[in-house]
């Protein structure tokens, strides 16, 4: 297992879904942060199951601080908080070890850890793992707040239904602020309810959609990050890759920069409110692997929920017979949207450390 | 700068397009593997310029091994190998300190580097950069073939044309091998005149058009990743996003998973030969980080090269003043084509990391 | 803070002396080890205070165990375990933010982290955190015990006593076994009666005094380690520096190499019962960095520990004035005696990182 | 092979004795700094071989920058320099292959590499891959002083024959100076005078002769250093014992302090002229793995050349028939004297990191 990430702050997750506990342990925070618990509540809520569109399972979430921090402010040293599990019911996932779920990692957990892995609930593999991402997100978010920089995401697109996307040159943080008050965070309203009716009709067929979500970052100030592959997008790549479900990146205008010729794809600059800003942003504010001081544009594509109740074809890796498999116990019919405050956790987790590297 | 990559296999890559040499030094490459010159060679060309789709700069790019090779095989210590740089003509980007050509790393490198940074064609941010990543990944080629692992990419896109997409379960070595051996690698020739036609078109109208490189990975076991961050798509990404140019990286069905159903995007198991294997692949053969034996796809965007004729608005950043800007020199209209071997050499790298961590 | 350590295995220490808990987590420890919680109980109760020759705080430090373990055998995932402080009494210890104890690192841990640390019980700093290192020690332990390699230590000197050595060359797992089961870890019970005497002595005159720890490991194989930098000594010096109060370490014959002939410090092959073996083992079964298959040895230095209660004299940092200073609370005289366990935990963790690199 | 080391500084060693080039790639080191041919050259002319004391190989040594580099300022790209190795005499060390020569890592190598490994004058094991460290030293240097730290080293002792130790507390540059200008590197010419004559005597016999290396390094701030793994001793230690026959460090008293009191090994904080300082100095400027600001002292044990004219045992491993060996060709009759400014040059690297790290 690799489950620690970063160089110059350094995140270790551990746990499993149905285990005792599961954590982080947060090396190399910088000292002197102020830890507001209300905000850090208000994170993890943003994450937690609960409400008509996700999972029924009701997880109380509140990490339980154990080091690191004194008085309500970081020391230096590291931080560690662990989030009980208390809500689990092993018994749903009782069996997966010989028939595993397609689209979930069961077989390829067997593989790796010879048989060995914990398979209840997904283990370490299971969504419930980026509950410590959003609270190390969330003490990032603290630092960069410090620092003028802001962090904010949308749902993007559910299924075939897109939302109005960000708007790389001007975007502003009261359009992050107003995003992030909504129940459902998204630009337009009226893309929102037919994200909400898509989702539940999606549910009543048992099945799950996915989504993407685009994440920006404003206020990053230029030459941040560094070539060849400790630049932003690697960086914001390999921590995002770590959120389970996300099977695609893009910055800028990503996959559309490939249809585009280099006159229209390369951002002019100029000269306003003395800064050197460009025109356009189709490059997502880096280039050469550098910010160029323009928002930080991110998207990332999250896969459906692999968990359905339909019923689907599996294999007794055993007998080696074909099994039909029904997936009972609690799923999100649409996991995006209980991703948006893990991504924007990450990226915050990810530019702290270009902050820190600079 | 942190111009090297790897934990197990660490590549550490030096040089400037204008500068004496680029290079590479490569620690941590098993001992006993044979080094085919030919091999080398072979794809060394194949990234080379020249040919009527490339820049007219003739490059050798012959890398010369100065140390961990000995009689035609690895010692096990480390390899670096250099390249000299003999075709060079600063002069074609003199007085770009003060205009930065947009879409390029100039700007973002005076910022990062505060003014110190090597800004001659492109300085340590150049496209040649790749040469030394191309020569790293022939000997991984070379240690994954004999574990009868093989990779091979094709050029999945060049503005609106598309190829014939791999099949993601059913991918031979034949097919990998037809591709290669074809001067524009594609699968279906006609796609392949299409793309030379709108690249040509592209290069007259001193333009510059983008892509996107689809590659793929036959023969790896299953089992192969660490999650959360360690995973096939954490690491190959972080050195995908490390080569000039590439803005967007997704695995199998990547972006398009968001627009799927779950009950479609599962990928059913079943018995086949002896093996398990999947009936589809829209994972990419990759779930929780780890490796199910199937093909691994992987596809990545690449934007339209920055440097084009074509003039354009930038900004002179001493006097702050608009500038018009003509790139003159040497540039390709369309990188993707290019990039085809570095993306095969790069993802061999990060496969023959993943293998080392096992 | 880097209170991680490992590149294959990771540990990550956290907690404060005087916190809510102390712990570790590890990352990349293997699957399918058998947890002997006797057997770790009993590595944490040889670190415990108590006892004549140990401070008088009672400590239970046994840790709970909050992941990667299933039906008593390692998973594969991350391993969490946590330590309750429940015995500390921080009144003994304020003040010292103004008057930084000599010799702790009270006063540098206020530069490094701009007067934030937790100072109380030397914070992150204290011997405390020691704990976790032994329990992560004991998890090392019984991975190496299935490859057949044995690690023991005993108390070389203390003060100006010494303990006979252990022989480099035929040392056995029964000279092992002796020591372990013997409250004060010697080969030499006359020696240790006398370092008894020494360390009564030391306490009753308000004192402290310093001792060296050796280290042997059995039943290692040739060829593990790998030049230049992540050798054998490298890697074990770098973990065992981490422990607190270390302040040299030495492999084989160490400084005193430093006064030998090339013709006496030469270890000589010759063949013995199907091995190649050495005659003598001057180089601690260390060339290059690498195993040679004999024992390695390895020394480290204990400084007297620094909490004593005689007057001392230390500087007011915001008055600028001389100040006497007593410290009361609980300290060892003799912190050597507890670092045994400790330092044989440190060697388990970096021989396991050796086995999982070759 | 692990031949690289650094986490903010990353220097990659490559290169075998009888190759064709040894060199280094570094990256990461800062831009800006300016880079003095005539500085760098005298550091190499230090190590390099000639002179009445050491081999009689003749070595140029001197290294080409092929990048990173312009108009003689760092530009913050890695910097490659290569030494080409001219005069190699292969044939004196050929058959060493089935008789590995005692003390050296002929035979670890073998095991390590699967007898791939290059053996001939010692391949990348030789201390000639110490040069590439001094290079890269000699630019860390130069960076240092800009912030006003200076490091120098002394032969502390070769055989049994002491020079005057370095004082802790009121250490100057002005005596790091007069060291360094000498031929041989002592304080006391009487010392050095006395070791000469043992030098030249342990030539005489064929033999060889260990040392101890006693460096300084004064100006540098307090609070630098990241516990527990990332303080100055790690740190230290780990790149140290990278260089071939160091078996030993140790820091302020180091093994001295294993013998004292509490009481006679804290440093008592004082003011003097408007800074906090210690009145001893028996932790070498260390404390909890920070720095006090006081001159850190670091001692390292430098064991005979293994390679003497001397008959030897060894082993043929192939024939596993004991074996007499002499040794022809050139070597130090004591390489402590030559590793004096590969001793500095490690040390140097290694202040960077921790200053980087800051």
């Amino acid at each position: 297992m690799a489950s620690d990430w970063g160089k110059h702050i350094n995140i270790s997750i551990f746990g499993e879904s149905h285990g005792k506990a599961i954590g982080v342990n947060i090396n190399g925070f910088p000292a002197g942060i102020k830890v507001d618990a209300d905000m850090i509540n208000h994170e993890m809520a943003r994450r937690s199951p609960g409400g008509e569109l996700s999972t029924k399972r009701s997880e109380a979430d509140m990490p339980e601080i154990l080091s690191g921090v004194l008085d309500g402010v970081t020391t230096g040293a590291p931080i560690c908080a662990v989030i009980k599990n208390n809500n689990t019911r092993s018994s749903d996932y009782s069996g997966f070890k010989d028939t595993p779920r397609p689209g979930h990692a069961d077989y390829t957990g067997i593989l790796r850890y010879r048989g060995f892995s914990d398979i209840r609930g997904g283990g370490h593999f299971s969504g419930r793992l980026t509950a410590p991402i959003v609270f190390a997100g969330a003490l990032c978010k603290a630092f960069l707040k410090e620092k003028s920089i802001a962090i904010g995401a949308h749902l993007f697109s559910v299924g075939d239904i897109s939302d109005t996307p960000f708007d790389p040159v001007n975007l502003s943080t009261d359009t992050l602020s107003a995003v992030y008050k909504k129940a459902l965070p998204v630009i337009s309203d009226e893309a929102g309810e037919k994200m909400k009716g898509l989702i539940l009709n999606t549910a009543k067929d048992c099945d799950s959609v996915g989504g993407i979500i685009e994440c920006a970052v404003i206020g990053i100030p230029g030459g941040m990050g560094s070539p060849m592959f400790y630049g932003v997008e690697n960086i914001l790549s390999s921590i995002l890759f770590g959120i389970p479900a996300v099977k695609g990146v893009e910055f800028g205008d990503g996959f559309t920069l490939a249809r585009l010729y280099g006159s229209n794809a390369n951002d002019a600059y100029r000269y306003c409110s003395g800064k050197i800003v460009t025109e356009t942003n189709h490059n997502g504010g880096i280039l050469g692997g550098i910010t160029t001081g323009m928002p930080i544009i991110v998207r990332t594509a999250i896969k459906p929920t692999p968990s359905i109740s339909k019923a689907q074809q599996t294999l007794n890796i055993k007998t080696k017979e074909i099994s039909r498999l029904v997936i009972h116990g609690r799923h999100d019919p649409c996991i995006a949207v209980r991703a948006v405050p893990v991504i924007e956790a990450a990226v915050a987790i990810g530019i702290t450390e270009l902050i820190l590297d600079a």
